[in-house]
């Protein structure tokens, strides 16, 4: 229990056993479903029978645990009767890249997100939006943190992570890859759909109270802000990344040809809708 | 100090008292800005000189309380050193339809919605979006709620929210004033950008869990289904309403021309992107 106790709270335990935990019936029956590796299944008196017996049939140890351990030990808001301890699997960024060029899809990079509710939002919509995977900065929550990993809904499972990507490498494989980098940003972008989404790039999100940085702005091909409304100074930051990366996935669906970029497209806001400048 | 603790624990004391509150400098200077009605303010030494010396310049009764003294009443991780009592203002459901009809944008309609988090993010998607307002149906959590007040970022100040809403009165209000009511749905629904969605409309959002109550999607006038690749199976909530709620503000700007509806339009969808069912 102990263990389950450093895996859950402590980002450093998961990385040093490359483990993670999974919560509740649903996410072990996913797990189980799309062949993660696991390692054990814990499990308190009123865990689901037929997935236990998924579980045994599986050759997975399943570790019975008294009624009310779980709660003691899981740093979660109302923890279920069973946790699963799986093998994490990431990926390096270059091979994250290597698959968004190849599948013609971006790739989501989180900058310095801390939530790990959005963090793991994100990581689900990459999936529902056909991203071809999810890159996390160095500085930024980790995908594997339980409410993240609850956030997600499965979706960890399922999606390429690269995890502790340096900024430098970030900039630095998009562009010899030719990869387009494109900024989400609050002012001074264009609105998603007049800009070129459609094929492989790297969608890139900061956090709401710090935005990107500087030395990531300088270099990104493409900037996008989402045009606002009212007195709205920022969205959330799962929401402007779910914007883009759905935008992104409409263009690819061929729903709307984009207006080329770089001619003196007028801006379309009106009304009450803030215009927004033209990104350069 | 007890009275802090209702109004931060307690729904019904908010209702009771028609005060809700509102934490930290940022959110205080907002109210103070947009011309809330603040009954008080109570402030720990830490709390910016300059706000205390606004608030006490418009006649806000400010009332000093030791360090430390509001993490202990308030229902809220890190709490500020500053909170304000605050006036709630709802109004009613058909006044919030008459906004929409005469400003032809749309309501958003939370049905059920439990999660203060994602309450409070589509309160300020709501502002962002241009939507005339948000409608919390009975059972939907209660948008002055710290944490979903903490989520709006200030917008539950200047967005019109009705609450308590009966599901009847939304369908009833909705018919009677030919306001079309548009459902978002994870099956059987038409790409967003397919569905017309410029003029003033209900959209209605339910639960992640639950979705939305049979008796409203028999009577909704259309439905929509953002388009999902991969296992997810649905989506955050305030990630749906926000897809739904920005591109009825795209469509307003006049993006795209959108399909007609009725037709038999083909849908879009393609590769790893899951066909979507067209709405009847």
């Amino acid at each position: 229990m102990k263990r389950l106790r450093r895996l859950s709270g402590r980002r450093s335990s998961r990385r040093s056993e490359a483990r993670y935990l999974l919560d509740g019936p649903v996410l072990l029956a996913e797990a189980l479903e799309c062949g993660a590796r696991i390692e054990g299944v814990y499990a308190e008196p009123g865990a689901p029978a037929d997935l236990l017996e998924d579980v045994t049939a599986r050759g997975v140890p399943l570790q019975p645990v008294a009624q009310g351990a779980l709660r003691k030990v899981l740093d979660l808001a109302a923890p279920q009767a069973v946790v699963a301890v799986v093998a994490m699997e990431p990926v390096g960024f270059e091979e994250l890249c290597a698959g968004a060029i190849g599948s013609g899809a971006p790739l989501l990079a989180l900058v310095g997100i801390q939530d790990p509710g959005n963090a793991g939002t994100l990581v689900r919509v990459a999936e529902a939006a056909g991203c071809a995977g999810v890159a996390f900065t160095e500085g930024s929550v980790d995908p594997w943190n339980p409410k993240a990993v609850r956030a997600s809904a499965g979706s960890v499972l399922r999606v390429p992570l690269a995890v502790d990507v340096p900024t430098g490498e970030l900039l630095g494989a998009t562009r010899d890859r030719g990869l387009d980098a494109v900024a989400t940003v609050t002012e001074g972008g264009r609105p998603p759909e007049l800009t070129e989404l459609a094929g492989a790039s790297v969608l890139l999100v900061g956090s709401e109270a710090h935005g990107l940085p500087e030395e990531l702005l300088a270099v990104v091909t493409r900037r996008v802000a989402i045009p606002m409304a009212g007195r709205v100074e920022s969205l959330n930051a799962a929401v402007s990344g779910a914007l883009v990366a759905f935008e992104a996935a409409r263009q690819r669906r061929g729903a709307e040809p984009v207006r080329p970029e770089g001619g003196s497209v007028g801006q379309n806001a009106r009304g009450d809708l803030r215009p927004t400048a033209e990104n350069t």
